[in-house]
């Protein structure tokens, strides 16, 4: 288990309890997740805003800071010494809390009546999203499990998102290593597919080297030469000539940092005339957006720029027409970028989105839209320095949705329907990587990867 | 997804529905499960009883198989035309069940309706091993979650049991492919780990293996230079000339069969003397399991006939003594055998495990014994014909375990206690193969896979 010095997690929590006035907060670490009986377990992950806080990576632990007595405490149990035969020899919990700085541990039997003693106390905690958890907070609180979602502390999700929203050096560091590691399994997939090659080969492919790097997956890869299905986890198709093969996956490090990166890359060695003009306007609105980024900007104007840019493109591609301004305010757009710009990154790939979007991508002022395509992006705030967030525009051709609008002729005046028709099967394309929000702009995070026609098509020739 | 034909799941059913008397037969499907937040979700694995009856790959499903209406339906939603998009186009539900050769399908805001109209009548369901399907049967019947287990039926598990514990022959071409990718991920293993390598480096080669087969992984995988150590989920030993790696880990098949060896090599070319004279004694007990193996023998007897060839060669080792026969009823052998001769394997690598090992692998008139040792045997019943088993001796020098006992003088009669010192660093070694069992006998599952030591050690001299 890799962990930061003890003094970063002191000060994490120190920072914590300044923001909260008092009152116990609650932090559940999470159990070990069964697939198809109860001991055949998927690979343990542990709650991120717990592995912020308290670090330790290990299953079966609760953290509980108490503001009114000044204490910190993980709840946990020793192994068993039957355990410790099937399992080796393990630090004790007493030591592995020393070093994140935890002076008090105690069996997990005894939390509920530490909880039942503070009854009269405010229990702050995050909202559940695993029901292992949700059954905890009904039993140790109390409360049943339809009312556990208005029990949530509000206070607490937003002290958390404040801290975890800016990352430290350190923290950056991490995700350099992550994001290096996704560079590499995407230029292993840009070298190595090739037409005839099922997806679930190269799926082998980059979860090995997830693996390898010592890390894992940072979420279920979409590996497919359907780009336009942006939700994919399916492997089965065989590469042909021809298609594009999209990929966005990443790597988590060691220590649960993630990283996120598409590509899309033609199956054989060259994109097609159309091909390559439609990845042109997908990477002219990636650098445009990408331009676009410092402190004090909202993320949301960013993404309506990018908006703006690529129906720009598909209004010299015939696709759109009209007052484009007017186009993207009215959301005509989104018939070919139906989902946002991108995400805050760090300890979960979508960070901290247990937290609740309202919470981590908006504020009270700004709301998020309930419009096609902006209900769908997660970030819409200004943007500080010390963010982690991707740049991910795309444009993706959905035979379904291009049908119903037509026959509903959604936004008419700016949508040539006439013309759709040699796109049907054209599939999808998206751009992303990961920056980090500087003093005055963005930096590139990890080695930079090829991602220009010529950049491709020359890594492809290889 | 893979199907059997509709004619294999309609017989199944059948051959269920003639083994209960009346009621309702209820089949929870699994849901996507949550690692980080709630939508970042590990693969989805399908509960393998619905699997077997029901044969959909799909979350958010349940089968129901109304005994007494003489009807069967599968509960579940269509995506709406908003999931369309971001999935893509999917087959409906319909035409779906209709492949398994169910002609009702029901939206699933329907199925409380349905088990309380059914409320006077008997519902039959499984022991649920997932959080969210416990929490499915509180609501749906208005059982407390204590209560759960009680109103789980013997009757449905013992008729499920009956019918999944003998292997048909397309479930053991299915088995045969998923032993046969564990072959191959083993081999790889076997030529390719090297002094230096990291443990989790092999684990990315076999995990990369297993996907690139069309399926994945049958259970979290054992790589370790720590083989005493028997659940070792942990990757970080670098390979040390002179150690031992084992390696204990299979695949699943596109259709979830499950395949599951063990191996141990030298992490150089060669066993030392030692390594050589411990390894024999393992694979000689292990030789003599599998040719006891036949229909109306007991699975214990194998064990005990195991434990006995294990005892033989610790005698011959110096650390065992006296008379043998004893030793073994007793179990004192248990101190380097401290686990089970093996399982069932199936849909599930531990197969029905989630049903209960009283119904699984023993039975009224054979329960478990308590024995340490005995008790970690998951399989002691008579075996028949159809059976896939595994047969996986070891020997497993634990210092922990060796030092409680003999502060405490367990069976020092029967151990000498003097000659453990030397074997306080040698670690562990297992070797494991799948079994079906045949009319007369029984057939190893797969190619076979290098096992002797002349035999691993020419392949690690590649």
């Amino acid at each position: 288990m890799e962990l930061f010095s003890k003094e970063t997690y002191q000060e994490r929590r120190n920072r914590l309890k300044r923001s909260l006035s008092g009152g116990v907060l609650l932090f559940l670490g999470n159990e070990e997740s069964s697939s198809n009986f109860k001991d055949n377990w998927y690979p343990f992950r542990q709650d991120s805003s717990f592995l912020y806080f308290f670090g330790l990576d290990l299953p079966g632990l609760v953290g509980v800071i108490d503001l009114d007595l000044d204490i910190e405490i993980i709840f946990g149990d020793e192994l068993t010494t039957e355990e410790l035969i099937w399992h080796g020899e393990k630090p004790k919990l007493s030591d592995l809390a020393e070093q994140v700085g935890i002076r008090q541990t105690r069996p997990m039997k005894e939390i509920g009546n530490y909880l039942e003693n503070g009854k009269q106390r405010k229990i702050h905690f995050l909202p559940p999203y695993r029901p292992e958890n949700t059954q905890k907070l009904i039993h140790w609180l109390g409360i049943s499990g339809a009312r556990i979602a208005s029990h949530v502390s509000e206070d607490l999700i937003k002290a958390v998102v404040a801290l975890r929203s800016v990352k430290s050096e350190e923290e950056v560091r991490e995700i350099n290593k992550a994001v290096n590691t996704s560079v590499n399994m995407h230029r292993k997939v840009m070298v190595e597919a090739d037409p005839g090659m099922k997806e679930y080969e190269l799926l082998s492919m980059v979860t090995g080297e997830a693996i390898a790097a010592g890390g894992n997956l940072s979420f279920i890869p979409i590996i497919t030469t359907d780009g336009q299905i942006l939700h994919n986890h399916n492997y089965s198709n065989t590469l042909v000539e021809g298609k594009m093969l999209l990929g966005d996956f990443g790597a988590e490090s060691a220590m649960h940092y993630a990283g996120d990166i598409t590509r899309t890359i033609p199956v054989g060695n060259t994109f097609s005339p159309l091909q390559k003009e439609v990845y042109e306007v997908v990477w002219m609105a990636h650098q445009a957006a990408v331009q676009a980024l410092k402190p004090g900007v909202r993320f949301l104007d960013v993404h309506l720029l990018a908006c703006k840019k690529l129906a720009e493109g598909l209004r010299d591609l015939g696709l759109m027409k009209g007052n484009l301004e007017d186009a993207v305010d009215q959301g005509a757009h989104a018939l070919f970028f139906q989902c946002g710009l991108g995400h805050m990154m760090g300890l979960d790939v979508h960070d901290m989105e247990d937290l609740g979007e309202e919470f981590v991508g908006y504020t009270p002022s700004l709301m998020k839209s309930r419009q096609f395509g902006l209900k769908s992006l997660r970030l819409g705030k200004e943007l500080e320095q010390g963010y982690v967030i991707t740049v991910e525009p795309g444009l993706y051709f959905i035979p379904q949705l291009m049908d119903q609008w037509e026959a509903r002729n959604v936004h008419k005046d700016y949508i040539n329907y006439g013309k759709l028709a040699n796109f049907r099967n054209f599939g999808g394309i998206r751009i992303e990587d990961g920056f980090l929000i500087t003093s005055n702009g963005s930096k590139l995070l990890g080695d930079p990867l090829e991602s220009t026609i010529q950049e491709v098509e020359s890594l492809r020739s290889r």
